[in-house]
């Protein structure tokens, strides 16, 4: 089982900082998870990652029970020494990717079932079996399976996402408890965008005690006010000394404003995908590097910056890469956007441990709209 | 200028030992370099190409003319700080690329003028501009524009070829004089598969005095046999003490007996093109990384191998890898195909050096035909 230690509150704030301790080490809170959907985080090496200050990754497991498959994975001893990464992993339960990817997903009180987007082979996945896949993959911290929804929802159809996704957490949890209570499970808050039934959601999963908690549907569609709100909203329902997971979300301004709020966990493709579409976050904004005025620029990407890529490439060479579809183009942006990434967690916390985290947040804003 | 020592010669056959001396350093011979077409040897970086025992590598003048062009190239000082690569860079003349891949290329006497297969726009190479573009690539060993042909092509064609190219190696090489023998040019012998002419162009080369001689048209459709049979005829008609490359060649196999023919230098796609499409070479074969036996596979690639891919990650692994065409995957393989060819010419070295060449040409073929 996991530990959470609350390290410093913030007094202006309910931003925190903490330490959680798993089986595969200590991640420093709040912290931002690459997203490693297959096994591999697109484009980085695991020493990439590492050296960007990656303390965890997030593995998909729709994905990666779909290929390559429980077989190869149970044989190969589960995901960590399958792809060579020896810290700790997160996974997803699927439901997400039910809602979004796989083909005719059906959600019935059993549990989901859907048709693989690859080959339309179909599948079941109830939450014991949920739980069951990732303690094959060797998940560190393992997800409940969850109803999602998109954006918007009535609330008749947020209230029965809600009743089923608790029903699951409570069956998974069952099921990790009958299993000895392998690695760690997170219950999922549900809602939809009705502050009332986050407050539901979130109550009747604290009752479950686990040992962490994430705020699901978020970031489908809705305005970033209304995110903030229902996050703002959640987070105080849960219980304090608990880590707690916003999934799926999201820009810088996103990660600066939730950690705000006490959130300690993120995830989001937001910085591997935009860098694989050649948009690059800076501590002054977000650039395109296929923009023709870095032809003949021979500075790196942000003067701020001490990831690889600012440290040994231009503008100029990133921008030929990228024109030129070259695959080393992908690494290096992707390496300078999760380094990014990271660095504004590292950033964060040492702001909140040294109680300036406003100070921060408004200096980050200066500078990022300048 | 380079300087070229003969460390030692085969009593067996002419294979040889050499140490090549350029501005960016020191190049052991027999050795493949790895080629870089736009800037990038595709899918890794140049710290992996280091970790590979790349001693040198290949850039496209056509390729880099075109993308990321000249104006790019001259301010941003030439390929070496542009890619971050500090050992030395060949450059081909683009004399290959006009004759296989440019649009309605023209070859006549002043030069060939073509249309880009990027945006149809037109161009004119004279031998003269060839050297200059690859003077400002800051190419460590430039090649002349030489007159390309197919297989099979009749005596009168290649007659012409060869007549062709000769000029235009006097012309360029009159032109590296002028501008004060910066770099290094070498000659290119042609004569297609007639034995009597490819005497008459490496006498011709010859005369001309180059610092080193490449043979070219060769590895263009025709049997092995002919392809060996042209390169055992020639390597003995240009002068013994400089250095001898064969261009575009090829298998493992062939690298072997070039080497035992007295070839000094080679280069290829075949490692890393083939790497991309999920052949690997090993120690015992070939093998197609995609296979359904390897699905399981805990087993590195090559038990034999040392590198950076063989030594962390099993074939289960690298197999998922490619079936869902991760980008880690085109990098983790080429890096395995690299470090193989690399390590075969390191071994060849090493067998040379120690007097048993023909004893470990005898024990690699019986262990890659196993």
């Amino acid at each position: 089982m996991l530990t959470f230690d609350i390290i410093n509150q913030s007094l202006e704030s309910r931003a925190r900082t903490g330490r959680i301790t798993t089986a595969h080490g200590v991640i420093e809170t709040p912290i931002f998870m690459p997203v490693g959907t297959l096994g591999t985080v697109k484009a980085v090496s695991v020493e990439e990652l590492k050296a960007c200050q990656a303390q965890i990754i997030l593995g998909n497991t729709y994905h990666l029970y779909l290929r390559p498959g429980c077989e190869v994975m149970a044989h190969m001893g589960g995901l960590h020494p399958f792809m060579n990464w020896d810290r700790p992993i997160l996974t997803d339960s699927g439901g997400f990717q039910f809602f979004s990817l796989a083909k005719l997903a059906k959600f019935k009180d059993e549990g989901v079932s859907f048709q693989s987007h690859i080959d339309g082979s179909r599948h079941l996945f109830t939450p014991e079996r949920a739980v069951e896949i990732q303690s094959i993959l060797g998940s560190d911290i393992m997800m409940s399976l969850d109803w999602c929804m998109g954006y918007p929802a009535t609330r008749k159809e947020a209230m029965g996402a809600l009743e089923k996704t608790t029903q699951w957490a409570e069956r998974g949890r069952n099921f990790w408890i009958e299993q000895g209570r392998v690695n760690n499970l997170f219950g999922i808050v549900q809602g939809g965008m009705f502050a009332d039934l986050r407050s539901i959601s979130a109550r009747q999963l604290a009752d479950l005690d686990f040992p962490g908690y994430a705020i699901g549907g978020l970031s489908v569609g809705e305005p970033t006010e209304l995110m903030y709100e229902m996050a703002d909203h959640t987070v105080p329902q849960l219980p304090l000394e608990k880590p707690k997971y916003v999934m799926g979300v999201g820009t810088p301004e996103n990660l600066v404003e939730l950690a705000g709020m006490g959130v300690d966990m993120f995830d989001c493709v937001m910085p591997s995908r935009n860098a694989r579409n050649g948009q690059l976050f800076t501590s002054t904004g977000t650039m395109n590097i296929s923009n023709a005025a870095f032809r003949l620029d021979e500075s790196p990407l942000d003067a701020e910056c001490s990831c690889y890529t600012c440290q040994n490439y231009s503008r100029a060479y990133l921008r030929h890469l990228y024109k030129s579809r070259e695959l080393l183009a992908y690494r290096l942006n992707t390496i300078h956007n999760l380094h990014y990434y990271l660095d504004l967690m590292h950033q964060m916390r040492n702001a909140i441990n040294q109680g300036r985290f406003m100070a921060f947040k408004q200096e980050f804003y200066r500078k990022r709209e300048r």
